[in-house]
């Protein structure tokens, strides 16, 4: 059964790093003594050493172990192995590149749909959709494919951001962004705002947090989500 | 000798299309009856018909007619007879993807390079470098390549934005993503704010427009480059 959280964000602003998810993780990873850290998103070109090490500082606070899949010798079996697994922000580029070349992908998929708990942040949580299509991410690399793990049956677009007020900034909006998405894909979009995420539980989807999320879909009008939403039917 | 304009945006805030650019363009197409318009990249998804008629009035003002590149049976033959061209802004993934599928980009870069005088705005500037890795569109298509026409020895970042003060949001800014491509490529970026674009004239690389524009190279502290500054050299 699967057991998933996608965050769109690891770190909200004046807050620490995975601080306001804590106590949502210490049940979601509850009986689980290490988990299994993909680094490869690489925020700010960070080692995949220092990222690690950074993510084990914040599950010490509450009681788990974290190890980076660099340091294992066969990453396939470390993902079959593994207790829990957490993908973290970064470049959607440079990672979904990491798990195609390092060929973890198809483990990958096929271990978190099984039951292995997951947790996305991010750029981690961009791959839970059908593709990558969505992130807001900068092109660094030219991954093997934009396809992603479809943990959910339709895209996620982290770090969701209402158009600002009075700006005279001429770049796209993100809405208008995704509205380009649609022009060339079907699948809904969910614009998670950062301090939201979906639970996923089995078949279950529920939008968590504080804050509304903003659902887009092909050739209809946006539409606010209400936290605690059930969204298990949205494909 | 190649002879382009390079611009940032199409339209400044509270401006209309083009209007800022038009004694510019009055003067970089002088003598050409007829332009070739690249619609591809469908800003909002807007059809290439319709982009071609708002390209057509804006020059319209400055006595140059405009057909689109669709309306052409042998869009190869329409590039190589074309006595001027412009590709216009949109979604740089989308548009690189037409460019690859039709056929057309090896002749484009042959035609521009040989003196086809040349107009890019945001995405039909973002390709005017070695590749689109610097663009800030969403990858809405999958592209057979990020390789692009290098009309310049280095890369195009369009709608440059400095980072917003007191922002709450925590995205990369437009900053950290370029630190992050140049942990993977070693060419110079140029971010370019709107209102500045590059003039080549030949080998003569020319910034212009009122702004300064911002420089990164690998492993070097940005800096900015003051209107007029001669680019010639920076690759």
């Amino acid at each position: 059964m699967k057991k998933i959280i996608i965050a769109s964000t690891s770190t909200l602003h004046n807050g620490s790093y995975l601080d306001y998810l804590l106590p949502t993780l210490a049940s979601h990873f509850k009986g689980i003594g290490n988990l299994l850290f993909i680094p490869y998103a690489r925020p700010g070109g960070i080692s995949h050493d220092d990222y690690t090490s950074k993510v084990s500082e914040a599950f010490a606070k509450i009681g788990i172990g974290v190890k980076g899949i660099h340091e294992f010798d066969n990453p396939i079996t470390a993902l079959e192995q593994a207790e829990g697994i957490f993908t973290g922000g970064g470049n959607t580029f440079l990672l979904v590149t990491q798990l195609y070349k390092t060929g973890i992908i198809e483990t990958l998929e096929k271990v978190v749909k099984n039951g292995t708990p997951y947790l996305g942040t991010s750029a981690g949580s961009n791959i839970c959709g059908l593709t990558m299509g969505t992130t807001n991410d900068m092109p660094i690399v030219y991954p093997p494919s934009f396809k992603t793990l479809s943990f959910v049956p339709f895209n996620i677009n982290p770090h969701y951001l209402d158009p600002i007020e009075g700006s005279t900034h001429m770049g796209e909006t993100r809405e208008t962004r995704i509205n380009e998405f649609h022009h060339f894909n079907s699948q809904p979009v969910l614009g998670l705002r950062e301090g939201s995420w979906l639970e996923v539980i089995g078949n279950k989807i529920t939008l968590k947090g504080d804050l509304t999320a903003r659902l887009f879909r092909q050739n209809q009008t946006p539409e606010e989500i209400t936290t605690g939403s059930d969204l298990s039917d949205l494909k």
